[in-house]
């Protein structure tokens, strides 16, 4: 137990109504980046709320969205690099809101409000945080970086590329993610990685325009070269048969492969929540796990060409197209993988698909060895007074690779999320004692580099 | 060169001006069986144009549009059977055309008018030669027997069980078939089978409602089930792959595979057409032509589910669908072939994959030994002057298992389509030679029946 816990949580508390103003002035503005409205005032909002603080705050253009940047706190001290998003996801369907979208309403023990979970929550408490501390220590025990980009909504596009141009503004020995909670049991999560992706489009051609199904028995179909060349890219219990796809799968650690074990523990509802018979390959326990964190896989998102509509066409398509995803592992790189399948349908008979790479971000895990994931756990245990899970890896993406790969810094999630926040959906809403926890574990892994 | 070639001629000629009047009577009703307009007003007028000429005439009712029947001629004759439609496709889209689609507009010396060619055009054939034949005979040399009916643009759905229940009514020694005419030469077309078909829907579902592509590494994917399950329907170069599938196939004779080796010496453009590489199995010549007339095959007409949309969406959708139909020879039954792809699915681990049978019609094929077929063969020769080709088969499908099955009749087309006749589509039209040689290939095959 870290001797400032209950010296942090008053604080937090004196400070609470003074945060809560600034979370509503930031929930107010509609930074919907899909629409692209409301982000300079986003920005300049989120830079003035670090500016007050005594930061030096830089908004830096990018090819799309503004960053958010800001250095503050004792220069000789260890640094926390904090990686948030001020953009939000659009609020349609708006009947769907019980409250008003672009501002926070309490109820029920709860903040509603665009945002209040992902991710404008988590700007406040990192603020609060460092505010907290500040009062309790008397000063900024270690060094802070703010890296709050603007486009997080619609896949960090520019993010890559700003971190490789930037990288030396950015060093630091933690860094704490954007997301991150807490699970069904209100137990904290603390995630070390992100799946990469590779998202790409398969378009197949036949005939130059649409045929009458007669001539199926000469005219090759477009449909059924889409499917063969789908059905070729894994097998039925969800191994990918792309040659080489494996190569660069990291193997696990043992720490890892513990950790996993840890979690299988915990028990999910997905075959309940989803109406599943079964997982692919009969996966459970560590094996689903295992899956979840460590697996890579293909996902067919779309296919559609040809007759859609009720009853029947006779038509033989001219053409169709198939959106896919890959989800990635460390060390696999999303070019590389497309390239590997675009030979594996040349190789199988299938070079008339024409595969069209959509996006792509790697992969990125922290090492469970480093010290920063110990002062993580440590403040998670002290701010919520039960061990947090340790998730190996999301089996989601996110913008990873460059905050492992170039700036090289342990990054793990602590945050006020759980798991009826309604993020990217109608009613986005946090607990109010998540978010009061969420404030206490963020100041409790400043404390912890303090040593 | 039947001896009453040239009188026929003259008739016809005489007799012109009345059978264009009809004719503008027939294209006017707007008898469009899709939209369910103008089908009883059609139904009627048909009928009045043979009850005018001493016909017995009945309008049967079936489940959907009724089936006009008439019958008369000589009671102690060889009979006749008219298999025609009063029903014409939609005439969308409207500012496609050049002219009124429900009237007869004359230019460029062609009649065009939603009908024309598909099939009112055809009607008229027959009852002009009819009326010919009367002029130069003075009476009527055989029995002629009409069934119209009012549903061929919408499937024939109650035709097979119309000729079950009334059979008796309708035995005859040959049928001219509703469609037919002259190739890109003027050459005149007899086609003397048509495929049959059997429509599916196959529909995927895994998960209970769409899930984060993120859970591919352990949830099934419904398009992937999809797209295996129909790879494993076909070879590449386009062999079913169906346990049984080929089990009924009819074996060509000696003369159906000399047929096809004469109708493969007049080439065909469907590569430049359709803008083609290649036939599956790089087929060419004869085979090519066996493939249209005697192949059966499978289609992929439509695969819908998941994002299709610009851009990516991570999504592994809930459930896909697609739409397949199998084109089929004799003896294959569309029923038996639906249940063998109940059995492979099964046998191949995609019990899961739901299969729903949309439609069915069984093939016909007239055998080349029937002496019907040379009446018609000598009709076409003495009426347009040029050897027909023979088309053992269509590559297309109509209602010809009853006809073949049920009421065991041999039947051929001759009619008054060119390939420019765009059936179907804006702008329908037939030239006024085609027409004319139409009406006397009929007038000669009952000169032929006559004998």
């Amino acid at each position: 137990m870290n001797e400032h816990t209950e010296a942090l949580r008053a604080a937090l508390a004196r400070l609470r109504s003074k945060h809560l103003e600034e979370f509503r002035r930031l929930v107010e503005v509609p930074s919907v980046s899909t629409e692209g409205r409301g982000i300079d005032e986003a920005a300049k909002t989120v830079a003035g709320l670090l500016a007050e603080r005594g930061f030096s705050t830089e908004i830096r253009p990018t090819a799309g969205n503004p960053v958010v940047c800001a250095w503050g706190g004792n220069a000789d001290g260890p640094t926390l690099l904090f990686y948030e998003h001020y953009d939000v996801q659009p609020v349609e369907p708006l009947e769907e809101w019980t409250t008003e979208p672009f501002a926070i309403t309490e109820r029920d023990g709860k903040y509603f409000g665009r945002g209040t979970a992902d991710t404008k929550g988590h700007i406040m408490c990192r603020i609060a945080a460092i505010d907290a501390v500040r009062e309790v220590f008397g000063k900024d025990p270690i060094r802070y970086v703010f890296m709050i980009e603007g486009e997080e909504e619609v896949g960090s596009p520019n993010l890559e590329s700003f971190i490789h141009t930037h990288a030396r503004d950015f060093g630091a020995d933690g860094c704490l993610w954007e997301f991150g909670g807490v699970d069904e049991e209100g137990r904290p999560s603390v995630t070390l990685g992100l799946k990469g992706i590779a998202s790409v489009e398969l378009r197949a051609q036949v005939p130059s325009r649409d045929v009458h199904s007669s001539f199926g028995a000469v005219i090759d179909n477009p449909l059924y070269r889409l499917a063969a060349a789908i059905a070729s890219l894994r097998d039925d219990e969800g191994r990918v048969t792309i040659d080489g796809f494996y190569d660069d799968v990291r193997p696990l650690t043992e720490r890892e492969i513990q950790a996993i074990e840890d979690e299988s523990r915990r028990g999910n509802n997905l075959k309940a929540e989803y109406g599943l018979d079964r997982f692919l390959g009969d996966a459970s326990g560590f094996e689903l796990n295992r899956r979840l964190n460590a697996e890579p896989c293909v996902n067919v998102n779309g296919i559609h060409g040809g007759w859609g509509g009720p009853g029947t066409k006779t038509v033989l398509p001219s053409k169709g197209i198939a959106k896919l995803d890959f989800r990635l592992v460390p060390d696999q790189d999303p070019v590389k993988i497309v390239d590997a399948l675009r030979a594996h349908l040349s190789n199988r008979g299938f070079a008339d698909i024409e595969v069209v790479m959509l996006a792509g971000e790697g992969p990125g895990r922290t090492s469970l060895d480093d010290p920063f994931v110990e002062i993580v756990k440590q403040a998670a245990r002290d701010a919520y007074e039960m061990e947090p899970t340790i998730h190996v890896s999301s089996a989601g993406t996110g913008p990873a690779a460059p905050f492992a790969d170039v700036l090289r810094v342990p990054f793990a999630t602590l945050g006020c999320a759980y798991p009826g926040s309604r993020g990217h959906a109608p009613d986005e809403n946090i607990r109010i004692p998540d978010f009061e926890n969420a404030k206490l574990s963020t100041a409790l892994v400043i404390a912890g580099m303090a040593r």
